[in-house]
């Protein structure tokens, strides 16, 4: 029990900073009045009149009439989408408001397992960044058509959820409930005592399908895709996340429905799910998000909650953060404004921390000493050749029948396109001149050496190759070119720097962006990482590539569970029947 | 996992039930609709449209258009105050829709400590009452003022945790949060992890003081004593508990005053504390509260949340009930109407079980074989005679200066009144003309033998003795008579009956109801037990007594914490000072 704290709340100590003259926005009553915030340690003592924990000692600050909001959460999120290692994300979204992440870091669990993330998890503590553990519900995410570095089992998540911070575990997959896998109810099992929650990922599911995940046990949700999913979700006291992430920009929408629809909003929360390093650096976090929910006409109280209690109450945190009250974490933000043009964080406290005033951070971490788990994780079992990514025609065939997977330009979601490739030499050829290219990945655990291969049409890279250790939900090396040589070269730079991402030309490697933790994450500054990137994007446009966050896409188009069509390291997977297929359907001359 | 669950859930098989034909109160949206809901085994599989649940098995409810509630939850409530077993409790609160309670079972722990508690939840198991246990936070409640049976400390509080069904810790007190008590603030740390919490008892507490409380990490407060106290604590983040008990009638006030201000209501919910058994026969549990706080203005939806999510989220349990929704607990009522004249509790289902309908309990458990631990709770140290509660005067006189307490008449909260008495044989008598009784408390617990002797107005009683085995917060025997013989007899009887309460007059007793359980306790129905109060009532009331719950007001005048004196074992208590005064003031003559 902190004594002083006590103390001070009751009136018999000055408190150590007080905060006056704002407008209290109260997430508890939906009230908005006049009012100051008192902070002892990490904690708040007072709320509304703390003119009488002012003493000597306590440093004021006048809020100059602004909002008071409680820090916001971010209830699902996946840093490593970022690309940034965990203490510059810390860095870049406590600028944006934001206090406290749940987080499964799903991406370190594939690559190093518990241990991976454990390690990260060490390397937040001395961040400002209030991070909570959902434990990841299965690793690999399709066991039969991938091959991953971690493995996730129902003994190791009993082992994860005995940690302190472990609230509970995340991204339970409907179809998986619907299939009854026997080691996924179990762990639903293993959460549903008090305090613990089951997060889900109930993309497409609707009426009894999604009953029967809620019957399961499954607790939130933010897989909705439109604004009636939403409303049937809340109506299956379901906590119902609205999601604007990188790849998937549906939160307006969402908003717009719930508000006509009228419904009570207290189990809604808004969250980021996936979160491009060039949208953080550009247009920020939950920041950026409460503008777009207010710009789609959600009251601004109602916003408010959504990235505060109610996240918290998602997750059954309410008692430590998510509202501005006394014995609350002292998470909180000076706003500017309560519309979306006047909307923005001015000044943050996180724990009582200041740390960032006028879009300025006032902390930088230091660059983590990175354990070993999470280092040097690529390895090749056999030697990568441009003979590895070649795929042999059927014998005398001149010209073969193939199917092409095509992205859509918007949504990394796949089509089959059927065209007629060239045969040299017995291996089918790809085709420019017709937006075919090579893709592959590459197993880079050194348990295997599996190459899946298959054609990828939708980007229109016209030369070179580019390759990344980033592919949902193995990151395996994803590599797709217009040869085999330069596709070799990239996909060998990327194990010479132990991962990352890179564009090669002519043999010679044009971009590289090294990821040295896990293949996944950068150690550069939030800005430093958007300039890299935009710098290989720009090289790649440069080439005709028309999908702006290139390697973004490429990692989607290794998700098996995204339809309709995949590659991993097992090879070209159709999504709707879960099956490996040839890509060559047959001799077409 | 519940396999059959997940299976109708999912549409592919039949429902054990499916109510249809209803409007569906969603307490998560705020939507009333037209719909049902579909059961499997206790838990709810699907709500809504429910039409595909149903197959050749599947038993049909028309509920007949009428309203469908989620069962209803009181989050604060002691059982024990009703003086039926818990079985008799569970019957008779499940016939008025209330499903699940929240309680710390606080005056089996006063006489027989945790053993007592656990003997009685295990009795309440073939009930169908769905029961949380909130752990003591102290026993006895005024340690150096009063002995108890059984005994809470930190470390039987942190070995109560462990169980499966304990919630958090119950009553913490404001003012020993305040004063430090460090046994205290330890069992508050014991419940900061999530899936426990505090619960308070935070009665006066404002601005500085409520602050203290909640940043030492209370979570909710049953003890606002008015509206603005509600408000209060809602913007402090505190689960507000609206209260209608027997001793105290707080709702409909505190309710008009919540609708004027407008804020929102979710962290406020409506409990009844202490009920008693004529209360409960005659006017119901929380049905009779629904309708109290309808007719004080609170929107029908406002108040079915305040009896289920919201009651439930104060405990953290809305994962399980609290709400219709698929994998929830099957808890449900048909209601008749949504305003105070139609409201009405039509049927019942506890976990899929129907227990009442149109009124009428479709249950009916067995009387439990009492663990030996809750039976034969009244030891005496040594014989009562007359002469134990004869008090001496100061020699020679013959007249003296009394301080006797009177208690309201509405509420029995006490206050001093300096009478003149007589002297006989050297002992002060009492004087029936002036409403001055004899009061005693006898030690039963065979520890020290103590007598608490004073002097008691407010009753009005002419003739006899009234004694009981229940006295909050220690239950020794509490004695009221004009008369020494008829105390001793009383008492005695007491002690051969092992617990009750009975009325003696000359020597006869004229009435008595026998609680074998712990002294508290009887195996009577509701409507019996009632039926027995009001004989025993009667019987007072002819003898001049104008208080009509007589024994639920002597139980209080032993409460050591309710101003402003009392009377304990260990003597006549003035609350305000914590201190043992004497009665006699002086010699007047």
């Amino acid at each position: 029990m902190n004594m002083k704290l006590l103390a001070v709340a009751g009136g018999k100590g000055p408190a150590d900073v007080v905060i006056e003259n704002g407008k209290i926005v109260n997430v508890y009553t939906g009230e908005i009045y006049d009012g100051g915030v008192a902070i002892v340690d990490d904690r708040i003592a007072a709320v509304g009149d703390v003119e009488y924990c002012k003493g000597a000692s306590t440093q004021v600050v006048d809020a100059g009439g602004m909002f008071i909001t409680p820090g916001f959460i971010d209830a699902h999120v996946h840093p490593e989408s970022s690309d940034l290692s965990i203490r510059s994300f810390a860095e870049a979204v406590l600028k944006h408001g934001t206090t406290t992440i749940m987080t499964d870091l799903h991406e370190i669990g594939v690559v190093s397992g518990l241990e991976g993330i454990e390690a990260i998890i060490e390397e937040n503590e001395i961040t400002d960044l209030n991070m909570f553990f959902v434990v990841p519900s299965h690793v690999p995410f399709s066991p039969l058509l991938e091959t991953s570095g971690g493995v996730f089992n129902a003994e190791i998540i009993k082992k994860a959820l005995e940690r302190e911070d472990a609230v509970g575990i995340s991204e339970v997959v409907g179809h998986y409930i619907l299939a009854g896998f026997p080691d996924l109810l179990d762990s639903i099992d293993a959460v549903k005592k008090p305090g613990l929650v089951a997060a889900g990922h109930l993309p497409d599911m609707k009426g009894p399908a999604l009953n029967a995940c809620l019957a399961a046990g499954v607790n939130n949700d933010h897989e909705a895709l439109d604004g009636p999913e939403i409303v049937e979700r809340l109506r299956g006291g379901c906590y119902a996340m609205l999601r604007e992430s990188s790849a998937a920009r549906t939160l307006a929408d969402q908003v717009k429905y719930v508000v006509e629809s009228g419904v009570d909003t207290t189990f809604a929360s808004i969250v980021s799910d996936d979160l491009h390093c060039i949208d953080l650096a550009h247009t920020g976090h939950m920041d950026h998000h409460i503008k777009v929910a207010l710009e789609a006409g959600l009251p601004f109280i109602k916003a408010i909650q959504m990235v505060t209690v109610n996240a918290a109450r998602s997750f059954h945190m309410g008692r430590t953060i998510g509202g501005l009250a006394p014995g609350k974490r002292a998470d909180i933000n000076l706003v500017a404004g309560d519309t979306a043009e006047t909307f923005e964080v001015k000044a943050t406290w996180s724990a009582g921390k200041k740390v960032a005033e006028n879009g300025e951070s006032l902390v930088h971490y230091p660059v983590a000493e990175h354990k070993p788990c999470v280092l040097n994780t690529c390895t090749l079992l056999n030697p990568i050749t441009p003979d590895s990514f070649k795929m042999a025609a059927p014998e005398g065939a001149k010209k073969v029948k193939v199917k092409c997977m095509d992205t859509l330009p918007w949504i990394p979601i796949t089509q089959p396109r059927e065209v007629e490739l060239d045969v040299v030499d017995g291996y089918v050829q790809c085709d420019v001149s017709q937006d075919v290219l090579y893709i592959a990945q590459v197993e880079r655990y050194g348990k295997n050496g599996n190459i899946g291969k298959a054609f990828m049409g939708g980007f229109h890279l016209q030369s070179g190759a580019i390759a990344s250790t980033v592919g949902h939900d193995n990151h395996n090396i994803i590599v797709m070119g217009t040869n085999f040589e330069d596709m070799a070269v990239a996909v060998n730079h990327l194990v010479d720097i132990q991962g990352g991402q890179c564009f090669v030309e002519n043999g010679e490697v044009v971009k590289d962006i090294p990821y040295p933790v896990c293949g996944l994450l950068s150690d550069l500054s939030c800005e430093e990482l958007a300039a890299e990137k935009e710098e290989l994007n720009a090289a790649l446009a440069e080439r005709g590539c028309i999908i702006p966050i290139t390697c973004m896409f490429l990692s989607f188009i290794c998700l098996a569970a995204l339809p309709t069509l995949a590659i991993t390291d097992h090879g070209f997977i159709n999504v709707l029947t879960m099956q490996i297929e040839d890509p060559i359907l047959g001799v077409a001359e």
